[in-house]
């Protein structure tokens, strides 16, 4: 029976996707879209002491085409303060103008496929420690998508040596570092907490190497027979000071 | 042709998820929304005393993402009792504020892969019927999902020797056990009554854990050929003292 | 090319699954309501008679979970009589206060694959009329879902030799036939008619019995290799006179 | 490479099928009914005369349970025209209490499978003419259903030899003719128009004869191994004369 | 490894699709249309101006059959325009009487498998940036569809070689050029951008042009072997002056 890999996780993740209600928007008064406006972005006030403090990160961007308006990523300790941000913005005014669109629940996860060179625990390491409780970047896109490793007939991951599939993830992640400083990855787990197994969330300064990164690695022997792809979101990010502009009727 | 497990049926199931329309309830009166509180707070003391004289059990978590926002889980002896609380939930005020989002029926069951030791029937034992009709933990977490065994070209799993099925299942079983007094599993049988053939439910002290188990169990040969999943929903306990805050708008 | 087998067709059928909308039901007028329950009767009362002349039979049960409230399951000599029942219903009060949730067409079907023992034509015989025109138990539970013959790879039942056929028809039928008494089954055929290619019906006095006949068949060749199974719902019977006491406020 | 077949194309094709919403209907008042009726008479009067006059045809159906209530196929010369007639319909009073429930672009196709045998172009004789641009039958039942030839692993329609094409829908067509008199066939293309890759519509005078027709061709090896279906739509006749008693409340 | 594929990649496209709801446009007064379908001309000018200064298209068409009432297909040289174009269009007057039906997120693509003859760089060449960057045709008939190359079992493009890939694709190509003239194709690439791997997009004088490319190039191994579609949405062109007969009531 193949060994499972060990995995070090860190922050909780929540993914929420929200349409907006643009003609019941433009029915609200003037005076409740700014309310509703002004609440918001008390929360991002608040969210963005949090991340000062290093008790968790969170990311707002527009998603570009029907599948949402925006997405808003959270990353905290624990579940249930997940729960509780979740909750204070379906209380709040903005929420009584959009429409859940998506979400998806995960953690920041890392894989030990590659042995300690040193005998050190990593996931003891600052390095490591930091990669799993990361301030998210404020790059200009995001891409996010959940995806599953495959269990079909002879392409079946779960049923592969621990060393092939360690090489395989190794010939992947050298794909990827190709991207290295255009391109920052933050893999989340979610098995046991979603529907698919993993969440994958790219951030770029050039949308085109969001395209290119995914484009390339899907011909990784490991996307190529294993990688089983849900729905892509991509965007552009939302600054706080821009909600109303954004928002503006 | 492979000879069929028998099982032991214990309680019938039904997992209930609901999400709130937080826009209807903040637009409720705070009498209204006082009285659907009360009322509901009074089912569960109702369910809890039938919990007290061991004539069923349930649970009540919120859950984490847009699927839902709370899941009931009932214990009954019948199914009449499982629909008749389902109705009297429905006709309940909160009812009026909340969308079915998801539910499963299904029966406590235990299967007999493993031949008796003392050559006593084991569903006369009393171990074996508290496992049957169990009090649900009023552990932090919960994870529930449905799922089925594949029947797929050479992964089927109702093709195969029962002495084989029940090795797997053995396999399957030490998985399990290490996670003991961390992971409390029930599981509940559903052909005939819902659509998929088996829900899990997990009950957890460390969210982390219901993770790391079901990551780990992906690598047993039975989930990893021969296991399908559907929807995971995951949350934290929700007692019955704080509803009110968690409704509190 | 493998011989199709020959079918013995009886009454139409139409399985009306349909969903309550409590709320609206609720702000209703307790005369409204009155008038709605009052005319469904009206309708099941006409329809008793017509299971008396032994021109039809129907079953009205509930439903258990989210999937449905109540199942209607229609028996009648002609399509045209199914659509006017159907159009009857909708255009009826209580409909206003249901939300269509399933529906299913098909007509019950006796296959050939047993030659006539003594020659004579089997759909001559009163006991086959029997089974092809129905009256539709009054037991204490039914267990509805469609169904397909497997057309993949290896596992293609329209490929096999019909002696093949026959033979895993027959073993199944063994299994079926271990629960008589305790399980009556009405196969309907709706290749043409609608979406699977069959409809079972079980009707049941223990609900165990459902699970314990649809789990042990699941393990007959002809539904491990070749089975594929649409939604299952189970309900328990709902007698015209306790419609007041199900709707009841 | 196998060889592409060539088609036949005649008139295009829209299945339009709709859903009535009872409710609102019977909000409505009695003179809004009668308008809507009488114009929606007058469309089906103006279709008429397009048939008499040989540039088009149509059929209206109702439709058995609750996928939708009736069904409209429209068949016209160029797309444009269907587009007209969908748009029109839209914009009427009826509309205004149907919801859409399905619809389907195809155009009329024969497929060249068979050499002509006189060395003449098939598509100039006026038979093959009055089957690509054909008139309707006014027949009790119609069944509708899209279709795909299967692409998958060893079942790959498109990988075969013409002349095996041609042999399998040779020995198709044959169980067709069985059915000459009984069962009229309207097969409509519907590649880069629609999601499937065909269309099939048969119109009956005996109910049984759709679903006997649609069974015994399930064995023919080319929907055996070969055919995907999509949903089944069956219905009865309804004549314009029989709107009002159809839509009487 | 299999060597991916190098791109050249142009404007940022988005496929717009929206369904018009015809109920509550009858009940907006005539002002209120006048000034939507007034507001919505004044964008459709400002996108022709775009057009002119080469710095975007754009392509109007209705959609026949229910999946949309209309395709409004836009090209611009970065995504944030695309979503600044959806949100205004969102905002206008017009969009509160449409839904969203369909989007599709993809950029203008060209895939290096031909070497380059005279060893510069292909992309630097003016008639490659005019395909990178294309005016749309205002043709009479639009074809719009997503597609992936399918990784299934021995069926898996993105494990074949480099060169059979590129053969693969010249064979397609030929049958294209057969239509050249009469079928105006554009093929954007979304990976990482959208739910599918490419979106083709066809423009054509005669409708059945449209059917009988697709048709044929089924049969092409590339299409046969490891093309999966999805739905297909087809046509005819709206001039921006025939919006108001077009939105007449």
């Amino acid at each position: 029976m193949p060994e499972a890999v060990e995995t070090m996780d860190g922050w909780y993740c929540l993914h929420d996707l929200r349409t907006i209600d643009w003609t019941s928007w433009k029915l609200a008064s003037s005076d409740e879209r700014q309310a509703a406006i002004f609440e918001f972005q008390q929360l991002l006030e608040k969210w963005e002491q949090t991340e000062k403090d290093k008790k968790g990160s969170h990311a707002l961007y527009t998603v570009v085409g029907q599948k949402a308006d925006f997405i808003l990523m959270i990353l905290r300790p624990t579940l249930e303060e997940l729960n509780q941000i979740e909750t204070e913005f379906n209380k709040s005014k903005l929420a009584e103008f959009t429409r859940p669109a998506y979400s998806y629940v995960s953690v920041v996860e890392l894989s030990k496929y590659m042995p300690s060179k040193d005998g050190e625990d990593p996931e003891q390491k600052p390095e490591i420690q930091a990669r799993l409780k990361p301030t998210l970047p404020k790059w200009q896109y995001i891409c996010f998508y959940p995806m599953d490793k495959r269990r079909q007939d002879d392409d079946n991951w779960y049923m592969l040596p621990f060393e092939d599939r360690g090489k395989l993830m190794y010939e992947h992640s050298k794909t990827g570092r190709k991207y290295a400083g255009r391109i920052r990855q933050i893999i989340t787990g979610s098995m046991g907490l979603d529907d698919w197994e993993w969440a994958v969330t790219l951030f770029a300064h050039d949308s085109l190497d969001i395209k290119k990164l995914v484009y390339e690695m899907r011909f990784d022997e490991v996307s190529a027979r294993y990688g089983d792809f849900g729905t892509f979101y991509v965007g552009s990010i939302l600054p706080r000071e821009q909600l109303p502009s954004f928002l503006q009727i």
